[in-house]
């Protein structure tokens, strides 16, 4: 762990709000930014002069290394109001781990706790007029490292600049979401990047999206890059398949993303006596189990949508339909998610933390 | 191909020149650059306004896709300056049509041929004082694509920035290279984007990278990634391997970059009438030869160091030595390479290309 010679966060007011200028009842995802984002300097060995600023274009040398090596990782988490207007955020301590996590991965120095988790806190008080209450309206925020050492040669930068973003996002609507499961592209290698929250890891599935796109699909189910036989993650999203009554998801491998959805979803589940199995899931096993119609449910879980119910799947040409499970482990899964994340239900698991 | 509305090149001259800052003694690769740089941005559908303008910072939104997602490609290529003060790039088609599959792959869109050409011959004629004549002195090209849409929903960018760097160079002298044949950590995955320059490629490598310089070796060669059983190519150079009078490479593949120094050797290896297999080329076979006595020479081929002779390498923890070879096949093919390059001999294949 790296320390900080000077952490007394400092914080640059704006003058006035542009919250007015935001339609709320209109939100495009990831597109509008509250008024205030965090920035954090590593140089001379040391993430430096942690800074609240309002939000702003950065001024950055085109020789800078993220350009030109993809030397960046990121977080995805939210942050919910309930309706008595306190704000929580859902299990931070994942996202910081992880985030420190997939920095080593990319020889990117870790990042300190304490300085996290004042910028977050601080961050999410000052702009929590952006988080809107009722179901669905949430906060995204976006913390992110990139390398700034200016020079083109091909080595890990010396200097670094860690940020927050904070984003309003309402209810995350993906409609009938079709899958295609991949059995030429890969997203990633065993000993590979693929469990990191590594910039690349998403450029890089962009195209052969677009090519299922383009035939109906909305995502692309991966599957191991040595043969195309099991069945990994969506991208963006882990992947859930429930046989009968037993949910299978892939384990936890150096190519998939220790997803917090995915393992909330998997506590959930234990806690309620429903049978999990961590391990390889075959293409083989999951279209005999859509023929048979023991395949009931498919889902994604992920931080942006939740839980996204998966209407067919595609493989090798062939399109396999799931019936829609009004009362399936999605929705209830959903549901129990979100009664926590906005202070409707208990939190047995302590994942609810207060900010405001 | 796109096409571009306002392709009329606009140049932006400096005021005064920075070169005298620059000691050409004491270059550190690719850390200086010249007084101007090429941009050009795609938006709206087509690539707009290109503009030759004096090197500077960018202002560039934090929220820009190329941060979160890596959606960017690069090239690395280079000029030289004959003894007569004429000014020579080698084989820029190359590099342009390279940059192109890169794009695809990304999904980024593809640049102009006509305005890539004239941007990068107009901007080393601006800057022709930068190249320095005489035995390793070159200028490094970097011409490199990003996403620079404001959102951070993780799909392809509406809206890039095509850019030019150049860099003085001098003699890029590696010392003794002596790598490490991985077996645990990979570079890509079959149906990945290991043929692209993708940014996300190289910052990939630095960690394991790091863990073999710990160890005293410079570079890592890489395998493939489902038994590392194959030797690939080392991350910023493809590798040959001479086994008795035969040379051995990789062929090319979804994983491999298509290195035009790779098939610069190939070409002159043919053309001297050296037998050249371009096939999977075993771990297994390498050991053995180092071994018995055959394995001759290994050497990187890359655009930065041209040829770069190894002198060991080693594999499962056993360090295997090389015989240094004074007049090997790593020497002649530089010195053909380079003697073509500065307009020392004849070019039979056609690679130079007057610029002034």
């Amino acid at each position: 762990m790296n320390s900080s010679t000077n952490q007394k966060l400092e914080i640059q007011k704006v003058e006035s709000s542009r919250i007015a200028e935001v339609d709320f009842n209109n939100l495009t995802f990831g597109s509008a930014f509250t008024d205030h984002m965090f920035e954090c300097d590593y140089k001379d060995g040391e993430w430096q002069n942690p800074t609240i600023k309002p939000y702003g274009p950065l001024t950055i040398s085109p020789a800078a290394k993220v350009f030109h090596y993809g030397q960046a990782v990121f977080e995805g988490m939210k942050a919910f109001k309930d309706d008595n207007g306190k704000v929580w955020l859902f299990r931070p301590e994942q996202n910081y781990l992880r985030i420190n996590k997939s920095s080593v991965r990319l020889a990117i120095p870790e990042f300190p706790r304490d300085v996290f988790f004042e910028a977050l806190t601080t961050l999410v008080k000052l702009d929590k007029e952006w988080v809107k209450p009722g179901q669905g309206n949430s906060l995204y925020i976006r913390p992110f490292v990139i390398a700034t050492q200016v020079g083109v040669s091909a080595s890990p930068s010396s200097e670094y600049k860690f940020m927050i973003l904070m984003s309003p996002a309402q209810a995350y609507y993906t409609g009938d979401v079709k899958v295609v499961i991949a059995d030429h592209y890969s997203r990633s290698a065993n000993g590979g990047v693929g469990a990191a929250k590594a910039a690349g890891n998403y450029g890089a599935q962009f195209f052969p999206t677009n090519l299922a796109r383009e035939k109906g699909f909305q995502q692309v189910i991966w599957t191991d890059a040595s043969k195309h036989e099991y069945l990994e993650e969506a991208g963006t999203m882990n992947v859930f398949f429930r046989v009968n009554d037993t949910l299978l998801t892939a384990p936890i491998s150096d190519r998939i993303l220790d997803g917090v959805t995915r393992k909330s979803v998997i506590a959930l589940a234990k806690n309620d006596n429903i049978a999990v199995e961590e391990r390889p899931v075959s293409v083989a096993e999951i279209v005999e189990a859509a023929k048979n119609g023991s395949l009931k449910e498919i889902f994604g879980a992920g931080t942006a949508a939740v839980i996204s119910p998966v209407s067919a799947f595609s493989y090798q040409e062939t399109i396999y339909e799931l019936e829609k499970q009004e009362d399936g482990f999605a929705t209830r899964f959903k549901k129990e998610l979100m009664d926590i994340q906005y202070n409707r239900s208990e939190d047995p698991f302590g994942w609810r933390y207060e900010v405001v």
